[in-house]
C-alpha cells in the first residue's frame, strides 16, 4: 500500500523546533515559537552574525517541467538530508506554498514521500501567516488608492491606469475581472479592477529581496500603482502607505524555521510567482541559512531556463548570493514527453523518446556551465519504471558534457537514497566556477530581452509589439532601463509556445507588454498573458479534505 | 504630558506569556506559543476539566454609546487587573479587534491608558492569525459557489439569490458593491456581488458560538448560501464545504492568551460584529477562562439593549453559560450628551443635562435587573473635568434602584483604580439572582421580535415591511422559527431612529428585513440598512502608522 504525504508525514514524530534551532546554535532570543514544530528566526541576526562566514550555496533546478512531473522539491529535500546523512551542517531554504491551489489541485507543495517538511499541514494551510499579511499589506494599499480618489482625487489618478489589483490567497476566477465602486456616489467610484491570488502581489517579490525592514519599507514606497491624468506614475509614497504596509509585515519579514522529516532544519519563507516575478524564497531566509549551515540547498521555480535565470539575475545580482554548485532535476517519464510521448504511455519503455527529449535536459546543462558558469550535477528522480536502457541513454548524453548523472531514490528511502547525490554536490561546490549573470545591468532593456531569448533559450532573438516598444520607451524615460528583467513566459517550452517540448530553434519570443515592478527592482516582460488569478476545478480537492474533533487534517496530497 | 496607548503599553515590561499561563496552572502540554507574550490553549482542555468548578462570570455592558466615549473595554480591563489586586485569580475574555478600522478612524481596540491588554500592536494587527484564517473559510466557500455554476451548476444556485457574500479585513468601500465573473466564459459567470469586512462573516459568528471543532464542522455545512432557482436553500455542505473549511480554521478555534499592563492573564478570542451578530468573544474563551478564573470578566457590543441582550439570548441561550452580576459603564461626558449636549459643549459643568441624560442610564439599568434579572453595579469612568455636582446626580438616580455608583479611576491609575468596583462586584455576585431570557425558544419570530421591542427596548411594539411579513413566513415553514433573534438596529438609541436618545417612549420599531444566520443559529432581523463594509477617512490613520529598523510600531492609538 502507498501512504499518501500526509500520511507519511503524521507517522515521524517531529522533534520540538527549538532543538532543531540548537543544533544550528540559533540565539534563544532570537527565536520565536509558533506552537511545538513552527519558528520565526529573527531576521536582523544577520547583522549579528555578519562577520561569519557563510556556508556553500548549492542551486536545485529542473528541466523544463511537463505533466509528468521532475520533483524538485522533493530532491532538494531528499538532498539536503542527506547532506545531514553525510555529517554536514546542512540547511534548506524553500519557498512557502500558496494557499489557495490548495483547495484546487494541486495539494501540498512541500515535498513529497520520505523526502518532506513538515508540518506538512500547517505549511500548506496557514503557516505562521505571512501571506495573510502580505494580502492584508496589498489590500490596504488597494483600499487607499480607491479612498483617495473617493475623497476628491487630489493626485489625479486616472482610475483608467491603475495597475494595483486587489489580492486574495484562494484560485477564485470569478475575481479576475470586476467592476467595483458600484451603487452610488457613498459607495466609491464606478472602475474596472480585478483580483490576482496573493502570491503575485508585487509585495510577495519585494519582502523576497528586502535585505531588512528599512528596505522593505523604502521599496515598497516605491510601488507604482498607476498615473495620474498627466501620465506620471502615482506612487504608494504619495499615498503615505509605506510605514503602515511595513508595519503589517513586521513579523512576516522574518524567516521560519520548520523541519525535514529527518529532522534536517528547513527555512521555508516567501513564495512569490516564477512568471511575474523572480519565484524565489527570500533573501533574508537564504542568507541566514548561509550564517548558520554549511551547505544550504535552495531552489528556483519552473525549469532552469525561467527559474535558474530569475535566480541569478534577480535574486543573486540583487542580494551578492553566490551559488557553488548547481543539481538539475529531470524524470525518465518527463524527458519522454520531452521526446514526444502522451502522458498515457509514460508506462511502456522507450528509449528512443528519452533520447529524443535529452536535448532539453542538454539544452540546460548548457546554459548552467556556459551561460552560468556554474559546475552542474543531473539527478534523475527515480520512478518504479524506470529502465537500465533509458537511464543508460541519460549517462550517455551528460558524458559528452562531463557532466555525472545521479540516481535520486530520496521519494521512498529519505536521505539514504541521496547520499550519492550529496556526495557529488560536496565534491562540486570545492570547484572553481566561472559565476556570471545573462546580461549586464547597463544594457538596455532590449539587449537585454535578446540575451536572455539567444543564450539561454537558444532563440534567435525577441519581437516587440507597438505596445511593448512604446512602453520600452516610457521605462527608459522614467530611469529604469538599469532593472533586471523578469521573464513572464511559459514554462513548458523554452521558445514561447508551449507546445514546442525538447529544445526548439529558429524561433522569435514575441514581448506583448513590459511592466515595471518599480519597488521589487525588476522590469516584467510579458510574452502573453499571464494566469495571475488560478481557478479551481470542477471536483476541487477541498472536497476531501477534513478535519477530525482532535484536529488533525486529513485530504492533502 | 499625556502619553498615547502604545506609549504606555510599551512603556511596561510584559511577563513571558508562558509564566502567566503558569498562574492559571495552565497544562504547558496544551499551551501553544505564538513569540514570547502570545498563546493559544487548546480548546479541549474544556474537556480535560469538565468537573472542576465554573467561576463567577461578570458582564460588562454600557449606556447607549455616544460620540463622547464610555469606555467599556477599559473599564474591563481594569476592573480584572483590580479583581487581582484583591487577590483573586481573575481572568478577562475579550473580543479580538478588527484590523481593517485600525487603518481608518478607530485607532487599536485593547482598552487604553493603564487599562490595557497587551502586546497591543500585535493584537490590533495580525495577533495570532484567526481572522485572516475566517477570511480564507469565508472566500473558500464564496469560490466554490462560483465554481460550482462556472462548472455547469448541478445544484441549480439562482445566481441572483447568492447570499453569501466575499470577504476582506479592511475598511474598503469600493469592494461594497460589485459586479464579478466578467471577460468571457473562462472567466466565471457575471453577476452582482459584494465584499463584507471579515468581522461581519457569519463565520465569524460561528467561531464563536461552537463548542467545539464536530459543532463547528456541522454549522459551517448548515451555512445557506443563497436559494435555488425552485427557492430552496443551498448549504456549505451541498458544496461539500465543511470540511475543508473547517480544516482551515483548526487553529482559530483555540483560545488566544495574552496580559493585561498588569500581567493578569487575558483570553482574546473572536470578534463578531455587533449587530447583524451577537458581538461577543468565543463560547470557547469564555468557558475556558471559567475552568482558570474564580472571576470572569467579559464584554458585550454596544449597550445594554444591543450587546446585553444578545449576549443573554444568544450566548447565554446556546452555551448554558449564566452571568452573575452586571456592571454598566456611563461616562458623565456620555449622560450629558443623552441629555441634548452637543461634543464641543461637553467641558462644561451641566448638572441638568446629567438628570436630563439619565433616564437613559435608568432603562437599561431596569432592563438588567427586571427583564434580565441580574445584580447591577453603575461604573462611571471618570474623566478629569466630571464635577461632584454631576456625580450627585448620578448617584441620586441609582439610589431609586438601590443600585450603587462607583467611579473607575482604571484609564488613569489601572487596577488601583478599580478596587472599589472590583469589591462591589464580588459582593453582588455572591447574591441570588433571578436569571432570565427575554423570549422562549418556542415563541413565534413576531412574539421574540415584539418582546424585545417592548420589554428591553421600551418601544409600543413592531411594524413589518411586507418583505419581513414574506420572510418570517418564509422562515417558518423552512423550520427556523425556534431560532433566536439578533436585532441588527442602530446602537445610539433604544428605538430605530438614531437621534432619539435618552429614553424615548412611543415608538415603534420597523424591521425591513430577516435572514437566517443558520450556522450561526440565529435570525437577523434589520430595522434599516446597516453597514458591513465600512469605508476609510479622508486622512486615513495609516498615514501615521510606521515601523522603525527594530520593528517597532508606531501611531497605533
Amino acid at each position: 500500500m502507498v501512504l499518501s504525504d500526509i500520511e507519511i508525514a503524521n507517522s515521524v514524530e517531529m522533534e520540538p523546533i527549538s532543538k532543531v534551532a540548537d543544533r544550528l546554535e540559533i540565539d534563544p532570543e532570537a527565536l520565536s515559537l509558533y506552537g511545538k514544530y513552527k519558528a520565526k528566526i529573527d531576521a536582523r541576526q544577520l547583522e549579528v552574525l555578519k562577520d561569519k562566514q557563510d556556508g556553500k550555496l548549492i542551486l536545485v533546478t529542473a528541466i523544463s517541467p511537463t505533466p509528468a512531473g521532475e520533483g524538485k522539491t522533493t530532491t532538494s529535500v531528499g538532498l539536503v538530508d542527506a547532506l545531514a546523512t553525510l555529517g554536514k551542517k546542512a540547511v534548506i531554504a524553500l519557498r512557502e506554498p500558496s494557499l489557495g491551489p490548495v483547495f484546487g489541485i494541486k495539494g501540498g507543495a512541500a515535498g513529497g514521500g520520505h523526502a518532506q517538511v513538515v508540518p506538512m499541514e500547517d505549511i500548506n494551510l496557514h503557516f505562521t501567516g505571512d501571506f495573510h499579511a502580505i494580502g492584508v499589506a496589498n489590500n490596504l494599499l488597494a483600499a487607499l488608492i480607491d479612498n483617495h480618489i473617493h475623497h476628491g482625487n487630489a493626485l489625479g489618478i486616472d482610475s483608467r491606469r491603475i495597475t494595483w489589483k486587489r489580492a486574495v490567497d484562494m484560485n477564485d476566477r470569478q475575481l479576475r475581472h470586476i467592476v467595483n465602486g458600484l451603487q452610488g456616489k457613498t459607495n466609491g467610484v464606478p472602475r474596472e479592477d480585478g483580483f490576482d491570488i496573493t502570491v503575485a502581489s508585487e509585495i510577495m517579490a519585494i519582502l523576497c529581496l528586502s535585505e531588512n525592514i528599512t528596505d522593505l519599507k523604502e521599496r515598497l514606497n516605491k510601488i507604482i500603482i498607476g498615473y495620474n491624468f498627466q501620465g506620471q506614475p502615482v506612487t504608494a509614497r504619495d499615498l503615505k502607505a509605506g510605514g503602515a504596509m511595513a508595519a503589517v509585515l513586521k513579523d512576516a519579514i522574518h524567516p521560519n524555521l520548520v523541519q525535514t522529516l529527518e529532522h534536517t532544519p528547513a527555512l521555508i519563507h516567501g513564495g512569490p510567482f516564477a512568471n511575474i516575478a523572480h519565484g524565489c524564497n527570500s533573501v533574508l531566509a537564504t542568507k541566514l541559512a548561509l550564517k548558520y549551515g554549511d551547505y544550504v540547498v535552495t531552489e528556483a521555480g519552473f525549469g532552469a531556463d525561467l527559474g535558474a535565470e530569475k535566480f541569478i539575475d534577480i535574486k543573486c545580482r540583487m542580494s551578492g548570493l553566490r551559488p557553488s554548485a548547481v543539481v538539475l532535476v529531470a524524470t525518465i517519464r518527463a524527458l519522454k514527453m520531452h521526446g514526444g510521448v502522451a502522458k498515457a504511455d509514460l508506462a511502456t519503455e522507450n528509449v528512443q523518446a528519452v533520447v529524443d527529449g535529452l536535448p532539453n535536459l542538454d539544452k540546460h546543462l548548457e546554459n548552467i556551465q556556459e551561460v552560468y558558469g556554474l559546475p552542474a550535477v543531473v539527478a534523475i528522480n527515480k520512478f518504479p519504471l524506470d529502465t537500465e536502457a533509458e537511464l543508460a541513454a541519460v549517462y550517455e548524453a551528460c558524458k559528452k558534457r562531463n557532466v555525472d548523472v545521479v540516481i535520486s531514490d530520496v521519494w521512498a528511502n529519505g536521505g539514504q537514497g541521496g547520499v550519492e547525490l550529496a556526495e557529488k554536490v560536496i565534491q562540486l561546490a570545492e570547484e572553481d566556477n566561472h559565476f556570471s549573470f545573462v546580461y549586464d545591468d547597463q544594457d538596455s532593456i532590449e539587449e537585454k530581452l535578446n540575451k536572455i531569448v539567444t543564450k539561454v533559450y537558444g532563440g534567435s532573438g525577441i519581437s516587440l509589439t507597438p505596445a511593448a516598444k512604446r512602453q520600452i520607451k516610457e521605462l527608459e524615460e522614467l530611469g529604469f532601463s538599469n532593472y533586471p528583467i523578469c521573464m513572464a513566459k511559459t514554462q513548458y517550452s523554452f521558445s514561447d509556445d508551449p507546445k514546442k517540448l525538447g529544445a526548439p530553434k529558429d524561433f522569435t519570443v514575441k514581448i506583448s507588454n513590459l511592466k515595471v515592478s518599480a519597488g521589487a527592482g525588476f522590469i516584467v516582460a510579458l510574452t502573453g498573458a499571464i494566469m495571475t488569478m488560478p481557478g479551481l476545478p470542477k471536483t476541487p480537492a477541498s472536497e476531501h479534505i477534513d478535519v477530525d474533533a482532535e484536529g488533525n487534517i486529513s485530504g492533502l496530497f
